[in-house]
């Protein structure tokens, strides 16, 4: 199994204090060290860093931690491989593009007897169930919005297709165009909505601490999305199996 | 106009000295500064080091200068604008896959009254002359071959298809799959083949040289494509007008 770690924020946002804790599980506090990678959106650009070193020890991983890039969506994942090699073409998050936008998506779980990847567009480079299933979302919604659909529409549509992949085991995951962010719980999903009035926070991993009132505005609203709980001192709210929400500007809707 | 640093090598070679003395050309020796990328093959995998900082000063810049990360396939570009704002988006080298493959162009030059994009694949996120012709090459080939074809085919599909975009204005690129890496050339690239006996060079852009006896072993053999010679004591070859190469375990094969 791997870890996930998402942001979307109504402001860009660095990610250093979260994803320092985060990188520590890949290899010093957790096990999940097959690989790592996050990607940040800058308005309709990416940038997707990878590495199949432990993000504990990786030169990647600790250049993403001291150098504050300012996103609305990030997507992170650490890997603890159970279909694939070891490798960077099956490292986490994956990108493809779609309506002419990109797409981002990272997975925790393990899928099995999934379908084949239909269609012309999209077809896994690696050997990983995540990237399969990735493809298998992607195709269906191209087969279904010929442009770029409305977050209505394909809120509703994620809803109906997400269930028939989740059957096929489990299926935590992270979905972002670089404007909202989709995420689906199967078994273990947390998320924390940050707002004004800001506190201290504390780290789990690392004995670190950050005071929000002091790289905020009274206007930020910041949701994180972890695997499991990066702060000791607040409260994160754990999904339900089979849970799907959307964030939007830092703020959450739930879809199934 | 912007300049493009490429590598293609019959075994994973780091790129850190070429793209030191290159890394200079973005904002020190050179006034290409508004972002740059590069791409590092590594078997199936790609991993897409991109910035819109300068990349004489950039952080990420500073990393893969001292990382050495192991490669066949790398290509590079910096970025002086010429169409399309300077942003994430608009950063070369783009990345698509098809096949299952994943593939990577960046261009220098300028192209004007490109076609628009039709199908159903491939559609630029940002607004270069760039990426819509990367977007036109994939398309073009998705329609031609609905599998992956020999290089034979490719090349002869490729020479066949690139006039046509090059016939709107100037068209020098690379684009990879990791295996192969192909080359055109409409008004400056020029490469050097370094193989055995390896001897001392001496970048242009920076007072550093390096013994290639003291890293490679006698059966290396290393293509570095770039628009302006790197080195100052060695031959490179200049391509001609309307020349394209492809490179394939670090031989050059003339295919236009």
């Amino acid at each position: 199994m791997c870890q996930l770690l998402g942001m979307n924020a109504n402001v860009p946002t660095d990610i250093c204090f979260s994803f320092k804790g985060f990188a520590c599980r890949g290899g010093r506090t957790d096990h999940h060290s097959d690989g790592w990678g996050i990607a940040f959106f800058e308005d309709k650009g990416c940038r997707l860093f990878l590495d199949y070193l432990p993000s504990a020890t990786s030169p990647v991983a600790e250049l993403v931690q001291r150098y504050p890039i300012k996103s609305k969506n990030v997507i992170s994942h650490i890997r603890k491989a159970t279909q694939g090699i070891v490798n960077l073409a099956n490292t986490h998050p994956f990108q493809r593009e779609i309506w002419g936008q990109y797409w981002i998506f990272a997975h925790n779980g393990d899928l099995t007897a999934l379908p084949m990847v239909t269609g012309d567009c999209y077809r896994p480079v690696g050997s990983t169930d995540s990237e399969q299933a990735f493809c298998l979302i992607l195709t269906h919604l191209r087969q279904r919005f010929a442009q770029a659909p409305s977050l209505a529409e394909l809120s509703a549509e994620l809803a109906d297709f997400i269930p028939t992949l989740a059957a096929h085991g489990v299926f935590n995951f992270m979905l972002s165009n670089g404007e909202w962010l989709f995420a689906h719980c199967s078994t273990k999903l947390h998320y924390i909505i940050r707002q004004a009035p800001f506190a201290v926070a504390h780290l789990v991993d690392e004995q670190v601490s950050i005071d929000f009132n002091e790289v905020t505005t009274p206007n930020d609203r910041v949701a994180v999305i972890a695997t499991i709980p990066l702060t000791t001192n607040e409260t994160w709210q754990a999904m339900n199996a089979g849970e799907m929400v959307y964030f939007s500007d830092g703020q959450v809707t739930k879809v199934l």
